[in-house]
């Protein structure tokens, strides 16, 4: 049982993870911290969290789990404020969708208190916000990414885990650097794609009638271009070289795909399709479909 | 009403064709042809056709209207192979994702008989295929965009754009070039785009560990690439020319936003991004949403 937990930024990620534990009993009390008082007000009214923090200080005193659920930019900031306060129990962990910069943002900020820092990823849905959007089964069945270091003790990284767990999450580790090659690859590129191919529409002199055309192809395959653009700016930047490595592989597939469409080698363009649909198939089959099996282990 | 129609290819497309006209009313009796009779047994069964078409001559006897719903590449053989039996009343059209290619196969398959041949694209979801996925209201509220020649009267036109509104859907015109240039840029363009990041992904030597991490961002982009890889060959070969303006334009914006990632260019990105997302909503609030809201006209 987890006495107290402080959660920077109360919205979809944080407001989730509390709502989970509160929901297996396996915490007391929740504190919320955050930039914006009118998502503390409505997180507290949704009772999401019992407290709003008013001072750090108070905030920390006594908690064993701090969770970052605020914007991967504000990383340092958050935990230099958060330094001076933190007591040599308290776990803090966070859910950024990147980790070598936040590895090196928490030890420029933390120094030898780094140790007090597991850092986390869980790999859940982010197409809605803000407090309103938190459930509690957000969690449930879905991975949670951990990427220790190498300061923290056994007994910090099981606080972590079995936080998550609590929330019905299943853990899976990996370093931050294999973290970040692996979500170049599966999340920040595609992610990148979409922007660009509406980019690329949306600037064509007859974008309005191109529009008018796009259908439920278009719609799935761009969905994830109405992300946020601070967000995925953020991202980009601070993985650059991860996902220059991706891209610079899929501008080279591209490529290779264009010499088969202008030779006209039907053989070599049936090949990588049905190379791709039977992973996408598989990967469906095995991977996504085993996801959202798990029931939630509290549920009532 | 139509006395008669004839259906080439009685899955999703061909057999919803029927069941919306029957629904409305608008047909006395559904003859049924294709390449698997199991398909056609099936749509009998499914009350999608009346009738199994057992010869050409007598399936075309007295049709006022022939759908080709078959694979695009079949439409120069199952045209020429009716031609000897077409009657001067009886009006062609077809469903196909292509229309430049399809209009250079019917003339050289029909001859001076290409004034009976309407064609058309009814903009629907493929994502389930054979008879038992058609349904009586998957074209209401639909795109169906007609490509008429020169040679069309505007009796023939207008017989075909009735039938496809009787099934709920709206009508649009473009001419066949702009047709593929359209859906180059918004249909093919992402397929290929999404078949290509799977195989780039499959390809890699730790796809496994990639696909572990793959959720619903990577679910949403890729599920066009389960799509038939002999359609998207064919698509791909038929409107060759239209792909490669797409696929060049998309890989120079690419390259241009890896020279952005490159220099470490936020604003830049974050421009592109912003633009891109605004695009997205934009489209999803006036275009998609309008598609949706449309009742079927004859829901009882």
């Amino acid at each position: 049982m987890l006495k107290k937990i402080v959660i920077f930024g109360v919205g979809l990620i944080g407001g989730s993870f509390a709502l989970a534990l509160r929901k297996a009993g396996a915490v007391e009390q929740v504190v919320g911290l955050g930039r914006s008082t009118a998502s503390l007000l409505r997180a507290k009214e949704l009772g999401i969290i019992d407290v709003i923090g008013t001072s750090l200080e108070e905030a920390l005193q006594d908690a064993d789990l701090v969770l970052l659920a605020a914007p991967v930019a504000q990383t340092e900031s958050i935990l230099a404020a958060i330094k001076p306060y933190l007591q040599t129990q308290t776990v803090i962990t966070d859910a950024g969708s990147i980790k070598v910069e936040v590895v090196a943002a928490a030890r420029r900020a933390l120094g030898e208190k780094i140790v007090q820092f597991v850092p986390g990823h869980p790999i859940a849905g982010l197409e809605s916000t803000g407090p309103d959007a938190a459930i509690d089964s957000l969690y449930v069945g879905r991975k949670v990414v951990l990427t220790p270091l190498p300061e923290n003790t056994t007994e910090q990284i099981a606080l972590v885990a079995r936080a998550w767990q609590q929330c019905g999450a299943v853990i899976h580790q990996l370093t931050p650097e294999n973290h970040d090659a692996v979500f170049a690859a599966v999340s920040h590129l595609p992610h990148l794609l979409a922007f660009a191919l509406v980019d690329d529409i949306a600037r064509k002199p007859h974008a309005e009638l191109l529009f008018q055309y796009a259908a439920s192809g278009f719609r799935d395959f761009t969905r994830i271009a109405a992300s946020s653009p601070e967000m995925w700016r953020d991202i980009s930047l601070a993985n650059q070289t991860a996902i220059l490595t991706e891209l610079d592989a899929y501008i080279a597939q591209l490529t290779r795909f264009r010499g088969q469409l202008a030779a006209g080698d039907g053989a070599a363009m049936h090949a990588m399709f049905s190379h791709a649909q039977s992973a996408r198939q598989n990967w469906q089959r095995n991977i996504e479909a085993a996801e959202v099996q798990p029931e939630p282990e509290n549920d009532e």
